[in-house]
């Protein structure tokens, strides 16, 4: 291990991750926590980075690089967004220097689609991508979550993206609508389930059936006690399958994409995409892409900018 | 106007609605009001009732016929489903006697679809159908609401339906999704609006991007600064525009529907079926056709049932 280099953090609505560094990227240290947005409002922002930085005895002088809804207009300061098509490794030097704080502290830029007919934007998965431009990575990635993306890479460059609500929505119909009782106590979802891959190739197969089929997993429960584990996998399988088949729409062909994703999501949408047929996926951890594009930022940022490369 | 012959209640979720009429279905009188099932719960279903007939001066022993989601399972009393396929006269023949009650008091069941790979239920709007049978109705009936139903009739009987949570869908959006900020303060949705229009012919014509192009609608207002009334409509056009993509793949051709609709949801469903290329359809007051449906069923059970027609 090198000498502590900078600290880099992930901070989004609902958690705040931190890591330090050394110059060539490797881990020396580590705190999570739940502190999000709404909660960091309230302590401070400033109050709870450096209450975490403390508790790994990071000196005064080391700088932090930030990505996430810590720079949206409601996070701590607003780093503006970039607008496709846009080369990477723009987001770092585009990054915004939140004012008066004791140590230098950045914000990467979200990315914004302006032009068109199809008005986007990112925040967070923007790092995850930097990760893979130093590879100069042409194609398609795909980045599961609240708010899926599909972006289609180019030379270390974005040239054009889509968002889908998948999470959201998952989220919203299992604690919110009729369809809640039927999922209730149910288990997480199973991506090796019968139920969740015929209901992704269902949806892929079929999407306009979707708010049809949304209301049949509270007819299946009503009618023939069909289990709450099982309706939510086919709740979920539902949803996936509806985003492949909107990718497929909006970037043609899904082979040969990158997934960025951890976790639960991972194996769920291997397993999706596995079911609508599409070949040559690479799967790449979305909590060390994440890590790894923050410290691409950070030594762009703070290391080179200082002529402290060799 | 005739003599009084009885009352008729259509009790849902969230509101109840009570005619008197007389032999042939003229109205006497009728109140309105907000106590749905949640509130006649706590102030006691024949309370509410009661209250209501003595508004209108109606004597002890004439007989009630209700539908709606009081013959649910969290209902006054649950009024076991039907199975289709049924003939909807069967509805009046199987109303069940809420026991206790100072006058006979009877609810209509609703309608499940149990065989097969689509299980589905209706309880309500198989009422407003009861309407429809007297004339032998075959083809396709359209019930906009929290939960569209597309409900395939032939002479008198319902064969099968598909249920579409397009209202409920729309409500969770423009209420608890991040679309909420920018429909906030919008106006309610203008069928003549192009914003609605172009979104149901896009979700008519690739459903599978609703999740992406529901994030738009949040994209679009942060980026173009869309307007809250654009973007609602566009809301609705969307959720709309993939209903009929739904119904057309789940029941064929939709030309030659009857829409049963009341107030807003019939001018937008027609707008949305003519921009959808649906013809010859025919619009029946969703009002009008419960009242009815509800006499239709209280004339079979009170009144030829008791010998008392001509």
């Amino acid at each position: 291990m090198g000498a502590l280099a900078h600290a880099v953090v992930d901070w989004g609505t609902s958690s705040f991750r931190l890591w330090t560094l050394d110059r060539d990227g490797r881990v020396l240290g580590e705190q999570r926590s739940g502190q999000g947005l709404l909660t960091a409002a309230k302590e401070g922002f400033e109050t709870v980075l450096e209450s975490h930085l403390a508790a790994l005895d990071v000196p005064a002088e080391v700088p932090v690089m930030m990505c996430g809804m810590v720079g949206s207009r409601t996070g701590w300061t607003e780093a503006a967004y970039l607008d496709a098509p846009v080369r990477l490794e723009r987001l770092a030097t585009h990054a915004t220097r939140v004012p008066d704080t004791r140590r230098p502290v950045r914000i990467l830029p979200g990315i914004a689609q302006r032009e068109g007919a199809h008005p986007d934007v990112m925040r967070g998965e923007e790092t995850q991508l930097l990760a893979l431009a130093g590879e100069r990575h042409s194609g398609l990635a795909c980045l599961p979550g609240t708010h899926s993306k599909w972006v289609e890479l180019k030379g270390g460059a974005v040239l054009r993206f889509a968002t889908f609500m998948t999470g959201e929505l998952f989220q919203l119909l299992r604690t919110a609508s009729v369809i809640a009782p039927a999922v209730e106590g149910g288990a997480a979802v199973d991506p090796g389930s019968a139920e969740f891959s015929e209901a992704v190739g269902e949806a892929f197969a079929a999407p306009e059936l979707l708010s049809n089929q949304l209301f049949e997993l509270r007819a299946g429960w009503l009618l023939a006690g069909r289990g709450a584990s099982a309706t939510n996998a086919r709740l979920s399988g539902l949803l996936i399958g509806l985003e492949l088949a909107g990718a497929r729409r909006r970037m043609g062909s899904l082979d040969g994409a990158v997934l960025v994703a951890a976790g639960p999501a991972a194996a769920l949408y291997r397993r999706a995409l596995a079911v609508a047929g599409v070949a040559d996926i690479t799967v790449r951890d979305a909590e060390a892409s994440v890590r790894e594009g923050l410290h691409a930022a950070a030594k762009l940022a703070f290391l080179e900018a200082q002529g402290a490369c060799p």
